[in-house]
């Protein structure tokens, strides 16, 4: 059986088909009390601290990160409308967890395969990384909670709907969700320059795969984390571009693990 | 010698880092006798006959595309400005000929490799496709005068600046490059469905690579004039989701290719 987030047992309703922003006291409230998932709430600098304390617990239970901003920021998020100084932005899809991702490996009898994405920013690379994803066989995409697209309407989009048909865990610490994997006997790799040559590096079997954010690639205790490195081989050096676009990068990586897999 | 569009010989001044809109009749007309290369002339439906006659043959001889806009649009597009009915883009590179393509393969001692856009609409993908082809030794890329994006400053941001460092060539007639590469020995092959599985698909020798639209894939002529179709592999079927994004597919396919080359 193929998974499916939105008809999982005990699942809640099912997302927007777009990022939904609410404002004022009362709504926000109502959001975070709803059981919707919530991505973020935002707090104006101009929110008597009590009123943020109290914003900050609800948003805390219901899963979703808070930030602070300076009241006009606020203003222009919320189009000018009175916000009273809170607004929240509700998530897009449901996450799962990284044991989610892992249970549907299981039950499809296949070693895991997995892809972490260390920070991406850009939403159309995180739409196509999870487009290829799907395509490719992946039983999942791990994103962090913070630093980081989620999976916004624009994301939505730019996976061409993959990103309802592929269970993307968003997880609070990616390190601890490396640790966890490898306890679990997944080899994770890191996709970064210096490594060995993907024609030399055996993907097959239960793995991983963390792609680094667009500027930075990957974070340094992550790579250090992982059990190895795989770099792709480039004819032109020298030129100013030394790196692939992230996503393009994802799809050659993932498409060779789907090849290994179906020999 | 690598080459290079800005040290080209007899090569216009280096172009600009972004797109440049002009408006106004005398900005356009010396814009358009300036010699430099002009993208895009658009002309107000308010505007006389002669007018728009007079316009549209200085387009002509600077190689540009004139398009007919409302009044309305245009003023949007220049941002509420004055436009005396008629604005101009300068184009973000100096576009390349099919035979400058070659020339560079040629110079190289390579078999040629070109990638061939047919309507790529969206910057992220032309621009991540401009990323790929430089790094994976492609000789240039070739794309439609109409139907798809140029390479505006979108592109050349979302190219890492790889839009600079391989040629572009912009052809009027993409189904007329095809014939004169096959005149030349090039085998030109189209990505699309239904075509055989790129394990199977010798993609050796002299090359082009046919890349469709998002949306609507490669044109009915464009395909039926390819010696051959090639399709990626997918592991996940019926998910509603049939194809890689373009970039991606192009990225997997180039770097088969740079692979087949090196060996």
């Amino acid at each position: 059986m193929e998974y499916q987030q939105k008809t999982r047992p005990g699942a809640r309703p099912a997302p927007a088909p777009a990022d939904t922003l609410v404002w004022g006291k009362n709504p926000v409230t109502e959001l975070l009390r709803s059981g919707r998932p919530v991505d973020t709430v935002y707090l104006a600098d101009s929110l008597p601290e009590a009123a943020a304390g109290y914003y900050t617990a609800l948003a805390r239970q219901a899963g979703a990160v808070v930030k602070k901003v300076p009241a006009h920021k606020l203003q222009k998020l919320c189009g000018g409308a009175e916000h009273q100084g809170v607004a929240a932005r509700g998530a897009e899809i449901e996450y799962a967890s990284l044991d989610d991702l892992l249970a549907v490996a299981r039950e499809k009898g296949e070693p895991p395969f997995l892809v972490l994405c260390d920070g991406i920013e850009d939403p159309h690379n995180l739409g196509a990384i999870l487009r290829s994803a799907l395509l490719c066989g992946a039983h999942g995409v791990v994103i962090p909670r913070r630093g980081g697209v989620g999976v916004t309407g624009t994301v939505m989009k730019a996976s061409a709907g993959a990103a309802a048909r592929i269970p993307v865990a968003r997880v609070a610490n990616l390190a601890q969700a490396i640790r966890d994997l490898k306890a679990q006997n997944v080899f994770v790799y890191c996709a970064d320059m210096g490594g060995a040559p993907l024609d030399k590096t055996d993907l097959s079997g239960a793995v991983a795969l963390v792609m680094g954010s667009e500027g930075k690639g990957p974070g340094a205790l992550v790579k250090k984390l992982c059990d190895g490195v795989v770099s792709l081989e480039m004819a032109a050096r020298g030129t100013g571009v030394d790196s692939y676009n992230v996503s393009v990068a994802a799809g050659i990586l993932m498409y060779d693990i789907m090849r290994r897999r179906a020999r």
